[in-house]
């Protein structure tokens, strides 16, 4: 049970897990945090908060626990300003898409890694965004990962961990550096293949009929192309070490690909296809779940 | 109105189309040609054909018109093999994704491209393949292009036109090689990118990891991965010339995006990512049709 909640940013994550709380019983107060005065008024006619402040070190005052639902751009900035109304009891964890970033924002704002501070992950969203796209059970049956680091106090973690799982949300745990590794592999890099892929063809003369034409597979294909461009700049930026590694390793592999059809090996083709799809055929039903 | 329809290559695609024109009534008998007889069986028993032949020249024997809805990896072979049956005035017609290859393939069995062979590449498809996946419908509101050359007759362009429209399809005209350009970029680069990528996560030691945490955007990212391995080799080897010019533009672009990812360039990551989130946004819905 949480006493007072404090959402700092009220956007489609942190909107909708408040949301799931309240109607679970499973918090007292809502307090909310953003930039814009707008999207508070907002989520108060919603009933997705009680209450709100402008200024995180307000927002956070007596809270018990703190999600910090904002863009990655602007983790640094806000932990630094709600650090002097924060209690050293209060639990503190994240939604961001890369962990050591968000990690080492904590860092330089507390000093060290608050002990209290749980890395969280939780691997669910729409491409559409804003408090407006909150959604009731947006987490159920979700995959949540926590990254812990070693500082971490295991209470805080289980804290966490349950709230989570009230949602609905299937939790693990994982090492932060790993964690970005994996989200490196299949989420930021089809992003970057989807945007470029999309932004290559609008360079085209004949970009209008290359739409026109293109059949449902594009239309699956490029969903993620539609996703907030803002959000996933600071994605793909917070987490560019792993992110290049991984492109890094699509490009040779993709040289490798090219190379074939170039010098008609249709072997070599045959065989990326083959493996690919009996890989995909064998992984999608599991990976229905997340 | 047709009398004797043949289709060569009784799929999904040839299946679904002998399917539709058969319940509107707008063909009389029907002959199957397949390499397996116990497609032709299965074919018949789902009352989808009349009759059947193994041999192209005497399947096709009597027809007026013909599909020819075999695999492109297969059609020189099969062009060949029917010319002694193909009666002067037949229409023929086919279902490959290419077109370039498939003209190139008609000249080369008859000597000259036939005035009554109308190329045509129907938009339509799942991922799924095989007689057993033939639908009713399957056609309706996909867009079918027509890629007559020089030599092709008008009134043979009609009745493929015709038949097209009948099951629901809208018919638009172009340049084979134009098509081919067209297709390169938004169908059979897509399939490249997206085999390439399960390929590698498969290459990964963390590779059952990396589709557990998969979030719904990979599901739909690299559905297409699970096309026909072999259907998907034999397009990208037939459209090769056009395939690898949209692969080397993309490896360009690719760069431009992973150099500003790696430079920590903020600025031209969200200028890709905000043109390509604008264009689908605007081009999705009009495509929502194909």
């Amino acid at each position: 049970m949480i006493d007072r909640l404090c959402i700092v940013g009220v956007g489609l994550m942190g909107g909708s897990l408040a949301k799931d709380l309240r109607r679970l019983g499973l918090c007292g107060e809502v307090v909310g945090c953003s930039r814009k005065r707008e999207h508070l008024v907002r989520a108060r006619e919603l009933g997705i908060i009680d209450a709100y402040h402008l200024d995180p070190a307000k927002a956070v005052e007596g809270a018990d626990l703190v999600v910090l639902a904002v863009p990655l751009g602007a983790m640094a900035a806000v932990l630094a300003a709600m650090r002097p109304g924060l209690s050293s009891d209060a639990v503190l964890t994240d939604v961001g898409s890369a962990k050591c970033s968000v990690i080492e924002a904590a860092r330089s704002a507390f000093g060290a890694v608050p002990e209290n501070f749980v890395p969280a992950h939780p691997i669910a969203g729409t491409e559409h965004s804003g408090v407006e796209a909150a959604l009731q059970g947006l987490f159920q049956g979700c995959r949540v990962i926590l990254t812990p680091t070693a500082q971490t106090r295991p209470e805080a973690v289980n804290r966490v961990r349950d709230m989570w799982q009230a949602v609905g949300a299937e939790v693990l745990e994982m090492d932060p550096a790993h964690h970005d590794q994996v989200l490196a592999a299949t989420s930021h890099l089809p992003h970057m293949l989807a945007y470029t892929l999309v932004d290559m063809l609008g360079q085209m003369e004949e970009r209008v009929e290359m739409f026109r034409y293109a059949a449902g597979g594009f239309r699956d294909f490029t969903r993620i192309a539609s996703s907030d461009p803002q959000m996933w700049h600071d994605i793909c930026i917070a987490n560019r070490d792993a992110l290049v590694d991984a492109l890094e390793q699509f490009q040779a592999n993709l040289g490798v690909a090219v190379a074939a059809i170039r010098d008609g090996d249709g072997e070599t083709v045959k065989e990326i296809f083959t493996r690919a799809k009996a890989l995909r055929d064998r992984y999608a039903g599991e990976s229905e779940v997340g």
